[in-house]
């Protein structure tokens, strides 16, 4: 083990920003990443399994601070005004990265494979909040229909959020995202 | 270029299913499948890229008609309104094929490549439907929230078309889903 790296996590993550970016996603190694960084190789690998974990590896994170702020949501909370509750908590976790967002969703949409991968963590997130409404109680179809709105708000207010100047928060686009499904549903 | 064979696609995607069910996707190979139909591997080639086309051959058309049905709905209907009114006319394409799609399903959710595979075709068809409600004029981010409600009802009606007798058709399952989304949106 060699020695410990101060904020090596956080040099390596912008590092891998800067060489996707200018070299594009599969052109990059993590050898690459590492250098550009002042680091090692060695160093890379024990904090990433490879290269595409830069990108991905906040996604377990996010997965259970949604899952726990919605299971924490008071029992009497009908199912979408959990979700929106736990909208509102995860809105708070990106507060100050709005550049690394935008960075990194410039860099996924621009690969296949990882959109991909973005896709399945999307799904897993769906699956695991209707889960959590579940256990909360919530029947089917019910449940898996508000963890799907629920991901569908998070999916479009976050893309809004990535694709904007920062100036508006998260929070402030994923209200914005939930009070629209809200209007186009009721309208029938 | 061979004989024509009657109806060797029907023959081939049932020899897949046959075969996917008993040894698995992965452990079935093309020659095998065209065995079981009592075809020639260079038929099943003539019909299918791959044998993962099999089980995904009606992805483009299944696109091609819920965008056309989107896009043909009255100018004056809301989005909501126009997507229920292309689900009604999707579901009818699927009115004799509760079997086919209940071992497809079961093949599919088996396999995580073929999940995978699954959920791009759902988000290619979540883009598609938006791209359509734009160009009627619906603005984002209403565009795309009713494109991603649409396809929620769609997967979780869908999934519980697949997993039920199959007694009640899809359409019942998709005006079930999207009147359950309304009335959980709804409740705030």
């Amino acid at each position: 083990m060699g020695r410990w790296q101060p904020n090596a996590r956080g040099r390596l993550e912008q590092a891998a920003l800067d060489l996707f970016g200018e070299r594009g996603f599969e052109q990059t190694t993590a050898a690459q990443i590492a250098e550009r960084a002042g680091l090692t190789e060695r160093t890379f690998f024990r904090h990433y399994g490879d290269k595409r974990e830069v990108l991905f590896s906040g996604a377990r994170e996010l997965e259970e601070a949604f899952v726990t702020t919605l299971a924490d949501t008071p029992e009497t909370a009908a199912p979408m005004e959990a979700m929106a509750s736990a909208l509102e908590t995860i809105a708070a976790f990106f507060l100050d990265s709005h550049e690394f967002a935008r960075r990194r969703h410039a860099v996924i949409t621009a690969n296949a494979e990882l959109r991909e991968r973005e896709l399945i963590k999307l799904a897993s997130l769906a699956a695991a909040l209707a889960a959590t409404l579940r256990r909360r109680g919530v029947k089917d179809p019910a449940a898996s229909l508000a963890a799907e709105a629920g991901m569908a708000v998070f999916k479009i207010g976050f893309e809004r959020w990535v694709g904007g100047t920062g100036e508006r928060t998260l929070a402030d686009h994923l209200r914005e995202s939930l009070a629209e499904l809200r209007a186009i549903t009721a309208g029938a």
